[in-house]
């Protein structure tokens, strides 16, 4: 009985410190104590609206954040484009940390996707409680009283829960409990907090070129926004696909013609269009318009092992889909995505549904949302994709075809092409890569992933090609959160996460 | 000098005996002197809307016509089906003529299409003139007082003046014509009107079950329904088109996914449904289904030399509908409606406008109509097409798939088939048709087409398959009359020509 003290010493002594786990961080300590009050300030936070169209209620949000982060000591600036008032401001702020030698930039969107309320179980913006995830049966339950034990299964809902309010919430948490805790931090930091992600970032780039001085300090961005792994294991992730898209419209006669008098006459638009696009992938989703996949940039041995890591969620993807099989003969869902997609997002000829009539179409649309990886250039691969419907007899016009174009071609396509960007990608090799990753690991029970690209798109190439710095990704939010639909919400355990995810980045040794 | 009058002489005794044109047939000189009170009927009955489910005014239509027909002598009954009060009657009349050898029946519709007044210049049922069509830069004029000239290229616009309300008034006249000239019919006469040909003729096999006897005597039925030729000249049309139809649905994830997560994994079910109707057909409009044109009955030689006949008119169509070609090749108009087609009337997968989102849809679908040709059978074709997607590795479904099903089958398509019906082609040969050809040359100056099917369907099949009878169509309607759209007008010659054809039917010898 006499030895296990001793034991218990030597634990404190040796494992924790050789870990760095020795004393609980402080971003821990300080949230387990103050959960309550920490949900209490998210649900005020939650309250104000935040689609970027809605002006009044956008500057609100911005004014309240600047307000919050200043009652923590940090000066922050709502920064303006001249003779745009309506803009949503791009929200700046700084740390300066004596003894610095690494300054890292810290990016969150404030502004959210809109929320049609009828479609909510509750108001989309008047946060509520529940004990686990609706779809699982959560039962909706008050908000804590101070001390009361909080369940990380618990969901909070409201939109922008998950995307993107967690992370601010979790940035002024983390300094309150370094200053708590009187812990100093270890970097100088650059806050930039954008209003209208959601909308395509459509004047960041501007921003940059007004503002670029008070970036041009920042060693790396960390992009606070997006999802953990569907493991729900933290990850990091080093890139974005880029996007790009195009809108293809064929045309028919000029009028719609009865389908007995015309039909096997006059050319259907809509069997036209459907064999264009049958022309441009094979039956296992390969693409097949010529060069498609010769601009893609291969992974380096470094990036290739990390993948090789993640873990395999194929088929619990498949299972989730409803899907039987997957493109390529259940090729893996990372290697897919390490590849440009051609994605048909909408098709539209005359009505298919009960009220259809029989006629022959005058036009047919598609609508083609293109994922583009490292190497991809957007205007080239809209460009390929217009050699190839050129290559299948197509007349390509701009505008609706005059009657003198109809005469002249037969046929015709009506290609509008999408603005886009490129796809980033951060070498993982980058010095900053292993604080990181240890932070993560200190933040988490279980070891971070490390991820070369996501699937989706963000305009990291903005802050690469106009600030000319690398950004990484730090997600919190937990997959499942409903990013983008009705029912929003997030894992509290992943906000927790969050939270001390940021109190180790605030202070991680370089 | 002198010796004009004689060939003149000459002239009035023999070319005009010779070719039935010595006097001026009855109807004929009635119609010239009643113009204005011909229009003025037509007005009236124009006046009552006539939309199938519009049930108050379809029977009053019903009663109405019945009245003037009566007022004519004409014993005209409301057939109706027990139980089923709302539906609208079938107007059946009878006309026996001593000593005839031969009962014709004359089946017109007085029924229409629905008219959304917004997009009519006009109302649709308060009928007006104008000086030509609308296209043409007609202007709207009064209706003529009795004894001013009527030029024939006026325009009498309003629904149902076309389709089908023309041939009643024809009729009407036509009976007062004899009547004022005391001249005899020929032939028994049995009227038949439907009320609901623009649904689609859902009762009309009922009620030749119910009333087969009073139609058992009538030796052809003359179809009044339908436009004469492009080229302005009077037709004779032997047959119609079959109709059949199906929807496909073909499914991908059970839920949108995010084009970017996902994008390159889970398969597009709008590709999936391009890749499937692209094997349907080549790049020439050609069905590639195995067997479909199998079954297609040839032409007798008669029918053959008809159609080589008929006035090419394919390169006006291509200018008129703005096509720089035609199916196959621009192998001809006649030619093409003569085989099975195969026509997308609709196609839609989530959405193709602006605010297609980036999604991957859940599930496309198209719905296509197929025109059946003398030979197919709907059931047969609809069980091709069914074959050839089986062949494509789709499992075909009749409800939505459950989530075992989805989990089973990488492809699945939802098939769901409409009704249908054959085609229906009477023979040339049938006795009747010289006199018809004569009666439809007495009443035009132009020779009369003969047709050996039209493009598009009518349920003609009904009156073969459970009357017995033949049916021959004597269309009277210009093709440029608008019929199914929004400023339906007969042109006047038309209305003239319908009244002297049926005054020459109904006086024509053997």
């Amino acid at each position: 009985m006499s030895r296990l003290p001793v034991i218990v010493i030597v634990a404190l002594l040796l494992t924790p410190l050789a870990w760095g786990q020795s004393i609980e961080p402080a971003a821990r300590a300080y949230r387990k104590a103050h959960g309550a009050a920490i949900l209490s300030e998210f649900r005020d936070l939650l309250s104000i609206p935040n689609h970027g169209r809605d002006t009044e209620n956008i500057f609100r949000n911005a004014e309240y954040i600047r307000q919050q982060f200043a009652r923590r000591g940090v000066e922050m600036q709502l920064l303006s484009l001249p003779g745009q008032p309506d803009v949503p401001p791009l929200i700046y702020g700084r740390i300066d940390t004596p003894g610095a030698t690494r300054t890292i930039g810290i990016y969150v969107h404030y502004d959210g996707q809109p929320a049609d309320a009828s479609k909510w179980t509750n108001a989309p913006f008047e946060a509520v409680l529940y004990t686990r995830s609706i779809e699982d049966g959560g039962k909706r339950r008050e908000f804590p009283e101070a001390g009361e034990t909080i369940d990380p299964e618990w969901r909070l809902y409201g939109r922008s829960t998950g995307d993107d309010k967690a992370p601010l919430i979790a940035l002024l948490t983390a300094l309150d409990a370094l200053a708590a805790s009187d812990i100093a931090m270890t970097s100088n930091i650059r806050f930039m907090f954008e209003g209208e992600e959601e909308m395509g970032s459509p004047h960041l780039g501007q921003y940059f070129e007004q503002y670029g001085d008070k970036f041009s300090d920042v060693d790396v961005w960390l992009i606070c926004d997006g999802p953990v792994h569907q493991s729900r294991r933290p990850q990091i992730v080093f890139g974005v696909r880029g996007i790009t898209s195009l809108r293809i419209t064929v045309y028919g006669a000029s009028r719609y013609l009865h389908s007995g008098h015309y039909g096997n006459f006059a050319p259907n638009p809509a069997m036209m269009l459907s064999q264009l696009l049958a022309s441009m992938k094979d039956e296992q989703g390969n693409v097949l318009i010529k060069g498609y996949y010769d601009s893609v940039e291969p992974l380096s041995a470094r990036e290739q092992a990390a993948l090789d890591a993640v873990p395999d969620i194929d088929d619990q993807l498949r299972e989730e889909f409803g899907l039987a099989a997957s493109e390529n003969n259940n090729e893996s869902y990372l290697s897919r995505l390490l590849l440009p997609s051609l994605n048909i997002k909408g098709l539209e000829s005359a009505t298919a549904g009960p009220t259809a009539r029989n006629v022959i179409p005058t036009t047919a649309t598609v609508a083609i949302d293109m994922r583009l990886v490292k190497g991809n250039d957007p205007r080239d691969m809209l460009d390929l994709v217009e050699a190839h419907i050129r290559e299948q007899g197509y007349h390509i016009v701009r505008e609706e075809p005059d009657r003198k174009t109809r005469l002249t071609y037969p046929r015709i396509a009506k290609v509008t092409r999408g603005s886009g960007y490129r796809a980033a990608r951060t070498s993982m090799d980058l010095p900053i890569v292993e604080s990181l990753v240890r932070a993560a690991n200190r933040a988490s029970d279980e070891e971070v992933i490390l991820m070369p690209s996501l699937g989706g798109s963000l305009p990291l190439y903005l802050f690469e090609e106009k600030l000319n710095t690398p950004t990484i990704i730090v997600p919190m939010a937990n997959h499942d959160d409903n990013q983008h639909a009705p029912d929003e919400n997030i894992r509290i355990a992943n906000l927790w996460y969050g939270i001390d995810l940021l109190g180790e980045i605030l202070t991680m040794r370089p």
